[in-house]
C-alpha cells in the first residue's frame, strides 16, 4: 500500500470514531441521543430534499454544499460536541475545534487535508453563501427533532422560544421558506411543551 | 405549511428511522453493531476521499454518486438490512426493498419522490458508472471495517476469503486502486483470523 493511501485509510478509520460522538438531542422515537455520524448524514439528506428552497442557486454548489456538511462535525471525535445553548461551551469552541481540526485533517496526504481543512474553516466562518445554506440545514434539523419528538434534551435544559431565535440567528440568513419552518417548529414545540415558555 | 413541505417534513421525519436499523457488522472499537444511517454517512465520506482514483472521472459526477449513497439505503427502514453473505435473504431482496422504495419515496411530493425512486433503482441495478463507483465505495466500507476491527460480524458467520470475492464482484468495476485494496484487506483480515480459510 502507497503512502498516499495508507494516509487516506488512516483518515477513514479514524472518522468511525464520529459514531461514538454522542449529541445532546434524542432520536424522534426518544430511545436514545443521537450520534454525530447519523446526524451529519440526516443533515446531508435536508440539504437535498430543501435545495430547491434556496433563493441564490447560481451562488450555489450544492456538491460544496454536502462536502461541507459531511466533514465539518468530524473535529468533534476530539473537541466532543459543544450543546448549541451551552454559552460556556462555546467560549472556546473554535480554539478547541480548530486544533482538532489540525489532528484528524492532519491523517490525509497534504493536498487533501488542506481542502478538508478549508471546507470545515468555511463551514464555522458561516459567511459564504454555500456555509450559509449549509449551516441553515444543519442547525434547523435538531430543532426538527426536537419538535416532532417529547423534546427531552430542550425539556431537560429548559430551552425557551428565546433561546431558539437568539441562538440560531443563522436560520434566518437562509432560504425563507426554511426560517419560515423555524417558526412552525417554534409554535408546535411550545404547544407540545417542548419549548418552556 | 403547505402540503409540499408537509410531504418532505413527513419524509425527513421518517428518514430518521435509519437510525434504528442495524447492520450485521460492528464499529471498529467492536463496541456494538453499525447502524444504517452513520454507515451511510460513512460511505458518503469515503466517496469524496478516493475520488481520486476514479479512472473514468469523465463519465462520473461526484454530486450524483453522493446522492445515490445518501439515500439508497432508506428502504432498509421496511425491508430490513439484508446480510451481504445471506444467500436466502438475497433471493426476493430486490422485490422487497422494491416495495419499500414506493413507500419512503412515496411520502415525498411526486416529482422528488420519483427522482429519489430512480436513484435508489440506478444504485441496485449497478450498470451505470456513476452506480458502480458507489456501489463499489459501498460494499468496500465494511470490508475494511471487519478487516482493522475484530472481525466479529466475519467470524460470527465463519465468512471466508472465496465469500468475499464472490459476494463482492463489483468492486472489482470500481477503480483499480479500490480494488487493490480488497487484496490487501482480505491478507490483513485473513492474517488476523477475521476471515477463516
Amino acid at each position: 500500500m502507497d503512502e498516499r493511501i495508507q494516509q487516506q485509510l488512516n483518515f477513514i478509520l479514524e472518522a468511525d470514531k464520529l459514531k461514538n460522538v454522542i449529541r445532546r438531542n434524542y432520536l424522534i422515537d426518544d430511545s436514545r441521543r443521537e450520534n454525530v455520524a447519523e446526524h451529519s448524514w440526516h443533515s446531508i439528506l435536508l440539504a437535498q430534499v430543501f435545495f430547491e428552497y434556496a433563493e441564490n442557486k447560481e451562488e450555489l454548489d450544492l456538491l460544496h454544499i454536502v462536502k461541507l456538511i459531511t466533514i465539518h462535525d468530524l473535529v468533534e471525535i476530539y473537541a466532543g460536541d459543544t450543546f448549541i445553548f451551552d454559552e460556556d461551551g462555546y467560549m472556546d469552541k473554535f480554539e478547541r475545534e480548530n486544533d482538532a481540526a489540525k489532528k484528524i485533517f492532519g491523517l490525509l496526504p497534504p493536498d487533501q487535508g488542506k481542502e478538508m481543512y478549508d471546507l470545515w474553516l468555511e463551514f464555522e466562518q458561516e459567511t459564504t453563501p454555500n456555509a450559509i445554506y449549509a449551516c441553515a440545514i444543519d442547525k434547523i434539523m435538531p430543532v426538527m427533532l426536537n419538535t416532532y419528538s417529547k423534546g427531552t434534551s430542550w425539556r431537560e435544559a429548559s430551552i425557551s422560544k428565546e433561546n431558539v431565535y437568539r441562538t440560531l440567528k443563522i436560520i434566518e440568513k437562509g432560504p425563507k421558506k426554511v426560517f419560515s419552518l423555524l417558526h412552525e417548529f417554534v409554535k408546535v414545540a411550545s404547544e407540545k411543551g417542548n419549548l418552556s415558555s
